[in-house]
């Protein structure tokens, strides 16, 4: 018996475009005389598909394509993953499922049973949980199905009240199909395999696991996809972000005793860099866009999206400003200048002066007695915002933001301004990991000069400013962040911790206050546990530890 | 038996504020002799806390109020709503709960069922389902408990595969309570009294229905408690948008057979317009902000959104400010000043001019050989919101949105321009609606100007540019927009219905494709059935439509 798991990038709604993708992969094996071949979930529609599952039109379209790939499985089974009708009058109207096609027709729906609710997911708005169980004959062997989640159920206080692939084990499959679309983040690769070994060992079946590639949006998606032996080795794990097709057979991994070295790497930092190339790639090429922009300040933040942008798109697709005021050191865009040169990239180096004094005249009357203030800071974000855009609208750039996820956290940016942008690239990377990631991107050459790293951050609004004279030391920052958005730690644990107290309560309050801020931010793309945007959901108005 | 409805205003996370206010109540209550009072769902937290709830300092607080608020209850019964624990290690750890308390004790914790998971619910994301039913005796009548959506699954497609009230009928009670906290749209009310009566009349029950006031963030709570008798006619329909403590007698509830007559008006605009200035109201107190600002364009949406800020902030806490470019008619800011006085509005002319050209001289080299085009139209809508900010920053206003809901639905509209906002106020209502919102405001006297309601709509950024050049005529796109956002219905379903098939694809793929800016809008006031905002959920990267 000869497995083939197809590891794909697809667009959300775009069927004609997934389906021509599968029928090829179903075609490549076929001629490599594959018995089966495995898709990744709502392979058919992309995902996650979101609202568009409330559409009938978009749920008929899935149906249709279902249809006209079973046409193409004469002399091989595939599974593919599409919404499927739930004809009971109770419960959701839809099932998320997994469809077995064989002899050019649908032979099985098998239909998942737990429907991740946390974080991005959203699955129970829109399917019904399957509560019917089996395994099904195909060629002698016995397969069970399975549907990402639906392996998910473990440990001492599992989030499930049922547990599927016990239930499946109870009909004595020989070995186990699942269809997934998980997306990234660092940690994940990781614990996917533990899952999985866990459950291979204790069933004692071998275990073909497929997963997608490509960014939705904020999502990325980094396929990974695995066998597992029937002892609980990994047989293989598929490359990570980069569509592929593999072939197994099953007897070989039933019999093998010898694995585990055909793990990929996974290095944190590596890994959250290509993930973002990955994200911006894809958000441009879904989106048929070719062209970034952003502005280049002489921080790290901005440099190290120049270098991701220049990775994703191509030198000559990136074009950067420089934008300096009054505030700005000569040498920011000096080392900003020396950047772009490096890099290659088409720049410009634009002064704000005469429109910074053409606002202020202008609003002089109202501000009369009145200090500079943060009012001044945020009119220099919002006029370097409005330069950009206007690249952006004249000349058909995306605008890439380049806020880390410290500053998103405690609101350090201004709104309408540095907060700007098609994609935050570094929405969901700490200031000390953007640091890591400088030391990724010179880990052969220079690229990011020296000088740029090592200044210390500041906004430059305004005389001498630092980032620090606001905000804590980000290293410690840092560390109360990660433990409150991603451990949700709350205060009197983050003090058990050996944390300051009054510290402690004055992040708090800076990351609560400043929900309305986050709520009008682009999408951040997602490497963490816990990014902010689809994942991280709280009310703008409240009065808890704000 | 006499039986108290608490219709309150809460705070999320405000535990001191909430707590004060139910034992308030139940002291009231006692001093008139009640034996229970009920109150709103999570009313000890407040509804929605939204991932708050991931955090156990947040719901050991809520376990903490219970306790104390537990106390007070010697001489009367209370039933509160609040997070409960579940200590079966199988399944999500909370349970979305009513706590009837009793003689200064919790007596029971009763367990929602059915966990409401779609628009803008999002509870099993937080909560197990209860699965256990019964009936509580007290007083020596049998109580049904019951949570909110527990009574929601009717019809001949339920939701639900199962059915709490008729689990509970099978105990025999004698009467039910429910606590929820129900979002207002315009039409939620007329559902909810017809839910509500065939619930009674099918298990010949009294029904006590205890709704929550008050807004949080979008989402606006109307009250409107109600009391059904067991012939499932209305004994009474308490306040909207107001808090309010009643008192009934059960025997005459029971009793009862001429209801029907306190029932309160529901017309759809005034509903709205009450609606729109509750929202605004508790988005300024209980972020405790004094004072708005808003562009006034001469236009009817800034009007109604000018007149709605002052019913809801009073005139002194409203300012606005008329920024005409040299494509503003001379009447549209004589007609916005003849607004501003006849609110009694602080307002300012301020010429968008100087900054203007400063911008269009300082990227005039990065321009050369292009026409003019939608980047200067959004220049100069940029350059207003720079303004405003500068106003909100300097002293202390929070912006007011006045985008509508056609304009976000086809993205008509400048992301960091008239985009702007901490609250788009009209998200919801259609440029149809807004017309309707101004006949109501003007049904005793003319407020707004007839000039402002006669001109045709423009944004007046290039010359004699009117919405029609670039949109179909409101009156049909208006329609289309229902069908497709309200009614999710698809393109062939629109041609169906009489719309013209390439008008039905072209607003199709202007929603679709404007998904980006919708991201990045403001959180919009809830009025309809489906608003933009967290009741809608599309990719941004997706090829369905577009």
């Amino acid at each position: 018996m000869k497995i083939a798991l197809a590891q794909q990038n697809y667009l959300i709604g775009d069927f004609e475009g997934n389906k021509k993708k599968i029928i090829a992969a179903i075609k490549q094996a076929k001629a490599k005389a594959a018995d089966l071949i495995l898709f990744s979930e709502l392979s058919i529609c992309g995902y996650p598909p979101r609202d568009f599952l409330e559409f009938k039109d978009f749920v008929q379209q899935c149906l249709d394509s279902v249809e006209s790939i079973a046409k193409e499985t004469i002399g091989i089974a595939a599974l593919v993953g599409a919404p499927s009708i739930n004809h009971k009058p109770e419960g959701k109207d839809l099932y998320n499922s997994a469809y077995f096609l064989y002899d050019g027709k649908v032979q099985e729906v098998i239909n998942k049973s737990l429907l991740p609710n946390y974080d991005v997911f959203d699955e129970y708005r829109y399917f019904e949980s399957n509560q019917e169980f089996g395994a099904i004959e195909f060629l002698g062997r016995r397969i069970a199905f399975t549907v990402c989640e639906d392996l998910w159920n473990t440990g001492i206080n599992p989030l499930y009240i049922t547990t599927p692939v016990e239930k499946i084990a109870a009909f004595k499959p020989d070995y186990m199909l699942n269809i997934s679309a998980s997306p990234f983040d660092y940690t994940h690769a990781i614990d996917r395999i533990d899952v999985l070994k866990e459950t291979a060992k204790k069933y004692h079946l071998p275990i073909f696991y497929c997963n997608c590639v490509g960014a939705q949006t904020e999502l990325i998606f980094d396929g990974g996809s695995l066998v597992i032996t029937p002892m609980g080795e990994v047989f293989d794990e598929m490359s990570f972000f980069e569509e592929q097709i593999s072939f197994y057979d099953l007897d070989e991994v039933i019999q093998s005793r010898n694995a585990g070295n055909r793990e990929q790497p996974k290095g944190k930092i590596p890994l959250i860099y290509q993930a973002l190339v990955v994200g911006v790639r894809e958000y441009f090429n879904k989106l048929s866009f070719k062209k970034a922009i952003l502005g280049l300040s002489g921080g790290i933040d901005s440099a190290v999206v120049a270098c991701i942008a220049v990775e994703a798109l191509g030198k000559e697709n990136v074009k950067v400003l420089m934008m300096p005021s009054i505030f700005s050191s000569e040498k920011s865009v000096a080392d900003a200048l020396l950047l772009a040169e490096k890099l290659g990239i088409d720049h410009e180096v634009i002064s704000l002066q005469n429109v910074y004094d053409a606002t202020l005249n202008t609003l002089e009357p109202y501000f009369l007695g009145k200090d500079f203030d943060v009012t001044e800071e945020n009119l220099q974000a919002r006029i370097r915002a409005m330069f950009l855009m206007g690249f952006c609208n004249k000349h058909q750039y995306i605008l890439l933001n380049t806020s880390n996820k410290s500053e998103m956290a405690v609101g350090y940016g201004t709104l309408y301004g540095d907060m700007c942008g098609g994609l935050a690239v570094l929405g969901d990377v700490y200031k000390t990991e953007v640091y890591e990631l400088v030391k990724y991107i010179n880990r052969n050459k220079i690229i990011i000069p020296e000088n740029i790293i090592n200044k210390p951050p500041s906004a430059e609004l305004r005389p001498d400013q630092k980032d620090s004279d606001s905000l804590p030391e980000y290293d410690i920052l840092d560390k109360i962040l990660v433990q409150y958005i991603e451990q949700r730690q709350g205060p009197d644990q983050l003090v058990e911790k050996g944390f300051q107290k009054s510290l402690v309560d004055r992040v708090l309050k800076l990351v609560n206050s400043n929900e309305h801020k986050r709520y009008q931010s682009p999408p951040v793309l997602r490497v963490s546990q816990k990014a902010f945007g689809s994942g991280r959901r709280l009310p703008i108005v409240a009065k808890y530890l704000s």
